[in-house]
């Protein structure tokens, strides 16, 4: 029956630095064979590859050089909450603490991600190439996701596979064409051997065969799984990002960020936000690039007050995504506001 | 050799509302056997239900009652950028387009999610052991993530199958106890079941063979994959979120949310985002509740502009988590600071 086989490869034991990852799995998986993928969890390559950091095994020195390791992998915080960090790895990965991991390792060590898990993944399979094994290589890691619990495995590296399948453009029996279908299936494969291997068994390779087209090409690698900064809508945790929107606020800059000039239902949106803010009796007038707005009290405290509220008025402006600048003539504050 | 098999299942058609799932699954696949985890894709399960909306064809109409379903299928909307909605559905899931399928169905025809995809895997758990099937059951749907190009399928619902495989207080070969180490295994089995389905090729059903425990309890549904809203680091997108902070402090509250005195260095940490933005020769005197702030000029522009600055030094410490009073006193502004 056609459909796929997923292996576990047991015996491989510990690996340290230096080991011959392809001598190891085809040692201990001598029915390997062309076609077949290789699901080779990212602990072993970095064991391999001497990706690890020494660490005290306790107390707070412990904690300490875990925090220096976690900053060195970190290209930027992504949000933090407690004790959990999510971050951007230097190789573009979004997850918790770096991929730093304490576990299947002794005390006085961290494993780090390998440091260009696409290279490892292109090694591995050059190295069963010259063995004489044509198999796709995936190196993959556990990652949780933001809106589920649990964590899968995902592809950190790939050779010798494609990275997607892509259904755009097909047709189905309806006549539909078919869109946004890009299969991340070195994703989806990484999973699939997580299934056979246990996170104490040491089982850190899995074998899925019978997947079409595995090893016949070297395929774009993992990399092109990340999502780029342009096209990513979650590049801060909520509580980060709302909080850069109040110190925004705070620094609301003089000089406008654009020309163009604003549209009107855009300015009508941050005069309903700031609608029940304006004291009594404040005048906001429409003007050709803006408003004018006068204070219907000019005493000191009428005055700061106003000053307050033209400010907010500005930050409602800026949810909006319209910049302004203000000037103040007598007791009157003229905003200008441009399409930012 | 131990390990795991993944079996297309062939023939199923095309399925209508009212159909037997349980009669064409098991007529298809008459191999299947106690033990299995039938992998049924989310849409075969709508269809069955009835959970379809009729929609015209084409035109302007279309995209209108297309925006009606997304809007009656959405509890909240999470982000949006140009056409794409990432929306929380009614059933808690966060996906794009609340899920709603445009294709694999004639063009006069939406598809909706299941409207309880637990439910539906327990009928159909419940219809299989009927005819003395002992078999897991995931529906599976097809998701994009925050951070990766590309999608996976994951579980909507499950019945006869744990939907996480729990490595917490395992120990390691090293003597570590393992942590966070919950695996979501439902999704990973509905990710090695889209492996051998096609988008087109009607392949709605495979088969996972050899996943242990599987058809033996009912599970707690897929409904423990949902990350409830007080761990959801990611409820809103970067711009909405951002947008929010703005408008928030467009309308700080004149009430303190706290009564708890605020701690200093936040103080100082909002004093210096402000810092910058006070014009020379402001006064700001730290006081037991909080700050006391006057101006260098108090001419009518000079008060505005300092009450601007003001709402901004407000703005910096709600950034900061501080909520904040203020209260005028001739040309003095005084701001109470609490923990928010």
């Amino acid at each position: 029956m056609d459909g796929l086989e997923v292996l576990p490869v047991r015996g491989i034991g510990d690996v340290t630095a230096g080991d011959d990852l392809a001598a190891l799995i085809t040692t201990n998986a001598p029915w390997l064979r062309d076609g077949d993928v290789l699901v080779v969890t990212s602990k072993i390559v970095s064991k391999a590859e001497g990706r690890l950091v020494e660490v005290p095994a306790d107390g707070p020195e412990r904690e300490e050089a875990r925090e220096r390791a976690l900053a060195a992998e970190t290209r930027r915080v992504v949000a933090r909450r407690g004790p959990t960090a999510i971050v951007q790895t230097h190789h573009g990965f979004v997850m918790a603490a770096a991929g730093i991991d304490a576990s299947n390792v002794d005390k006085t060590h961290l494993v780090l991600l390998p440091a260009d898990p696409d290279a490892s993944a292109h090694a591995l399979y050059d190295a069963l190439l010259q063995r004489g094994l044509r198999v796709g290589v995936i190196v993959s890691d556990t990652m949780g996701r933001a809106w589920r619990n649990g964590l899968t495995d995902v592809a950190l590296g790939a050779a010798g596979i494609e990275p997607f399948r892509d259904h755009r453009g097909e047709i189905d029996p309806y006549g539909n064409e078919l869109q946004l279908t890009q299969m991340a299936v070195i994703d989806e494969l990484a999973a699939a051997g997580e299934l056979v291997k246990g996170k104490c068994d040491q089982v850190p390779v899995a074998v899925v065969r019978g997947y079409p087209g595995a090893g016949t090409a070297r395929g774009a690698g993992a990399v092109a799984l990340l999502r780029d900064a342009a096209s990513d809508m979650f590049s801060l945790g909520t509580a980060e990002a709302h909080a850069a929107g109040l110190r925004d606020a705070a620094t609301l800059p003089d000089v406008a960020a654009g020309t163009a000039p604003a549209a009107s239902e855009a300015i009508a949106r941050a005069l309903a936000t700031a609608a029940g803010l304006l004291a009594e009796g404040t005048a906001v007038e429409t003007t050709p690039g803006g408003l004018r707005c006068s204070p219907p009290d000019v005493t000191a405290a009428g005055l700061m007050r106003f000053g307050a509220q033209v400010h907010s008025l500005r930050a409602a402006l800026a949810a909006e995504g319209l910049s302004s600048t203000i000037t103040y003539d007598g007791s009157t504050a003229l905003v200008t506001i441009f399409a930012a």
